[in-house]
């Protein structure tokens, strides 16, 4: 035993609807010694991110499997070595990994974990633009959408931490951007910070796709050439409308539907696709992972000379994890939602 | 002027739902002179086929113009022609193409037809196995789903003219092919002539995605890696709840929604596409005639060899076309409708 101590999340019950605050407890457990091939990590920041809302469902097939209730949740965090069993590892490293979220240690095999260096950029960076969001846009516009110059691409969650980046990376490749969000204040910033061309409230259409059909359908007239969904919904259907010949979708999320009690039924005009010869892809970031090297390389550069701006929703303490994740549905959060769990040196 | 007479049949109006023969007019007219580089065609047959129907509809942008009321419907024929001012092509040659359906004569620019050798296959197969229908299903197939040796396929409307050419490219390529169709003499036909593993009668699932799901997963446990689909519907749903990881859909049709008068929504499921990366192309034939060597390099071989069989559905007559036409919505149709317009020779 390492004597310390970890204070760490649980899920009580699987939520229902939107995950509120009663549906957790947190437990103190002792922090066990790494064994062969392990480390001891000391966790700086977690992330909370849409996609562990479908770990929430037990009974669905998906790409990774639920959570279990009675352990911990789990996912990506940025933290330093606190003592090493493995080679390549020492204490005091920073290291960024999958594992390690929602607790404020963890010991598990290194493997698992990548060093960053604190001094190129600040360490909750590496759980956003230059993380796993950041590698989830730059995926899906280079590996699916393949922008052209003078195109119009659309993304949907434009403010969020994938969404704002896919659309710095749109008008880098040349693009026409249009991005939805949720506030008044989220489309100014994408458009005065981000150099959005066209920003729309989502709100204001009241669910209607034939409202925001129309107005697309002015913004783009001679229509959509690639769309970044992360919302779905009535938007979808509308973009359904106004994609263009030989458009191309890639289908990172549809958060408008992850809380949902019953399910909610697709688009009518999916025919759209069929005469327009349109691809759809869906995609998670791990059927990228082979292209680290080439996005670090990419991505690097754009983020040090300031091409690729970034903002961060933070909150303070382990214990605002739940509060932090139920904000992803709400719309409450700009960028990359992250949390802090320790301070970065100790 | 030749001094032929043509009788040709006329939209009188849109249809709302069905495409019912009361909406159709025949009118005979004069057969004009060939000019310049232009061809006059005694037709042979003509074809009737489901994206006919989306050309009914004068208020969807599509990647082909509407039918115009008070002028003839037009679509592929094989022909014999009569007179010819183009070089290439001499009196007495048969010939297909897209243009000179739904008439006797037709007069037009020879640079839509291709010469076809009558003494090969039967002048109707260009219109079906060797024409748009095949060259659509090989499509789908070679340049979208990639099926791959051991892998499962399974494809809608697979009795009909371009899901049967569909279901043997997959046993050729040596998948395990589930195909649905409307009835069971279809279904027998399918199993016992075409070598397809699994058939279902769509019609014995009473329109539930829960029931078919249930049955699709007893068929594939380990998913469905390719879907080549026809029809959408609750059929869509279904095998969006069994698609495999990384697995390819080609849309090719959804002709259960093509009559509807009011617009039916999509499946709930389509977030499966995401976890699940799942590549999705809406495609028309068109978009691959860039290899129509290479199909006849494969297709010819195979159907002359006996590999891919195909079977007619033959309407006799011009004025059996709206008949035919409006059977492709009933299904009381298996493998191509062909319409005999003339005798192969007079």
């Amino acid at each position: 035993m390492t004597g310390l101590k970890s204070r760490e999340i649980h899920l009580k019950e699987y939520p229902k609807g939107a995950p509120t605050a009663d549906l957790y407890e947190i437990k103190e457990v002792d922090v066990r010694e790494p064994g062969e091939g392990e480390v001891l990590i000391r966790i700086v920041w977690m992330t909370v991110d849409p996609y562990m809302r479908g770990r929430m469902r037990p009974d669905v097939k998906s790409y990774i499997p639920p959570f279990q209730l009675g352990e911990p949740l789990d996912g990506g965090a940025v933290g330093q070595v606190v003592k090493s069993n493995a080679e390549g590892f020492a204490e005091g490293d920073y290291v960024v990994g999958f594992n390690g979220g929602w607790r404020e240690y963890y010991t598990g095999p290194a493997e698992a974990y990548t060093k960053v260096d604190p001094n190129l950029a600040p360490l909750s960076a590496y759980l956003g633009v230059l993380g796993m969001p950041g590698m989830t846009a730059w995926a899906g516009v280079t590996q699916i959408m393949e922008p052209k110059e003078g195109e119009t691409m659309m993304v949907t969650g434009a403010a969020g931490a994938v969404g704002s980046i896919v659309c710095q990376i749109g008008k880098l490749k040349g693009c026409k951007v249009i991005g939805s969000a949720g506030s008044q204040e989220k489309c100014d910033w994408i458009t005065s910070e981000l150099g959005v061309d066209v920003a729309y409230n989502y709100k204001d259409f009241d669910g209607s796709s034939a409202k925001l059909s129309k107005f697309l359908a002015e913004q783009a007239p001679k229509g959509i050439d690639t769309y970044f969904e992360n919302v779905g919904g009535f938007q979808l259907e509308a973009l359904l409308n106004n994609i263009g010949f030989g458009g191309r979708i890639a289908l990172c999320g549809m958060i408008s539907v992850y809380n949902n009690t019953d399910p909610e039924p697709g688009p009518a005009n999916l025919t759209n696709l069929i005469g327009r010869g349109v691809l759809v892809r869906g995609f998670i970031v791990s059927n990228y992972m082979n292209l680290m090297t080439q996005f670090f390389g990419e991505m690097g550069p754009w983020v040090a000379s300031g091409k690729v701006k970034f903002r961060e929703t933070v909150y303070e303490g382990l214990d605002s994890a739940p509060e932090a994740f139920a904000g992803l549905f709400t719309g409450d959060n700009t960028g990359k939602v992250v949390i802090r769990v320790g301070p970065d040196s100790m």
